[in-house]
């Protein structure tokens, strides 16, 4: 009855074009960066593949090539497309693969997709623990606690911040361990934790903030995926409850069954 | 150092008030909507708490209030609020848990969770594996496979668009046996298929195309989480290959440990 798209004209057609949504709160040149986005995450542009050119994207969607001009310049801000000089414009390469699971190792993960990682301790302090907090971390609300901001990095770029809440005085080494290391294993290991593995964690997408987005280096308007969750020691204790945020355009997450 | 952000205020201080992004293609009541359904999402403002009158949005956003009851429908639009009449507007009760892992059903999962499922048989046809398509299958690219999509409903709302590729003729029935039973699980278990797991998936996110968003009953703009993978019956042999597009509003992702 059907049949899979095998040109990109195919494609086009099955997605509607040309029926641009008018009075949305989303200007043209974003919708059509996000069009042409979800034909490359579709895998019905992939890696390599040139743009068709401004004059056919411009017919394609029924608007001018200085807005066309300007969807192409968001998809590069995206990571997701880039122009050579001459020769046209080319889809990126893919996300980092990032697993997901019961063990869950920033570095060792990012280390082992053949990137370099790296982390920033934005903020640390002790906090009281909120009703929420309290309840991942089996405490009574109200408990002080060693709050953590971290920003991490793949190759430099900015991948995430997580959030992290400790208990205390457990982990009051924590700060000057991770300041000594640049991870979060290693820094753990350092407050005694030989292992730890993921609890149960819950993950969701939705539009990043003005200012989450600036603190990942993001256009605005880009998504988040979002992992709330716990971590436990091998003894089944709470060492570190929070939420992580990622730059949904630079990362993926690999679950293994 | 820091200390959790005990009241709305804070909160906000916290996040940049006011400094709406000019001339980014996203107008002010859709960036003022996204601020608010960030901090919904981060747990600042849970289920059941009062948003702030319109006075106090626009004073905090520096907009006026035509544009903040603009970005209140919006957020009454995409489920997150609820305005009651003389009362002000209450913040909504969260997504749908949706566990992924090993022993993914849809129908039981939502079941679980006190929901009501359903599913519709969208388009059904006879396609040529793609290479992508054939890799996951462990078929020769070209081999004909049947393809499925199929929108699924929790409570009667649109919730995700899975499009399956399936070997044949193993499943040449199940097209027959989803129209008699409404769910995969006994469709897959008329092919002969008694039990099954989900192999390695990967999640990621993005905004839908008009296409998807217009599909799923979105309004413009809005989340999709994605994932693509295989099921594998209990000898390990591939029966179903593809990828599920998830309404990021409507559902979470739980990963068990």
């Amino acid at each position: 009855m059907t049949s899979t798209p095998s040109t990109h004209a195919e494609a086009g057609a099955r997605r509607g074009d040309g029926v641009l949504a008018r009075g949305d709160g989303v200007a043209a040149w974003r919708q059509i960066a996000d069009e042409i986005e979800a034909e490359i995450a579709a895998g019905l542009l992939p890696a390599g593949t040139q743009l068709p050119t401004e004059a056919q994207l411009a017919a394609r969607f029924g608007v001018n090539r200085h807005t066309v001009r300007r969807a192409i310049g968001e998809l590069a801000a995206r990571g997701l497309v880039r122009a050579t000089q001459g020769r046209g414009t080319f889809v990126e390469g893919g996300r980092v693969p990032y697993p997901i699971g019961a063990r869950t190792r920033f570095s060792e993960n990012v280390a082992r997709a053949g990137h370099a990682a790296g982390g920033d301790l934005l903020e640390a302090g002790t906090v009281a623990a909120t009703a929420e907090t309290a309840a991942m971390l089996r405490l009574a609300p109200g408990t002080p606690v060693l709050r953590t901001r971290i920003k991490r990095f793949v190759d430099g770029v900015p991948v995430s911040i997580a959030t992290s809440h400790m208990p205390l005085p457990r982990f009051a080494g924590f700060v000057e361990a991770f300041g000594r290391t640049g991870a979060i294993t290693p820094a753990l290991a350092a407050c005694g934790v030989a292992d730890y593995r993921q609890g149960e964690s819950r993950v969701s997408a939705r539009i990043a903030s003005a200012a989450e987005a600036a603190e990942l280096d993001l256009a605005p308007g880009r998504v988040l995926m979002v992992i709330t969750g716990c971590n436990v020691d091998m003894d089944g204790v709470p060492i570190k409850a929070g939420q992580t945020l990622f730059a949904a355009d630079r990362m993926e997450f690999v679950v293994e069954p």
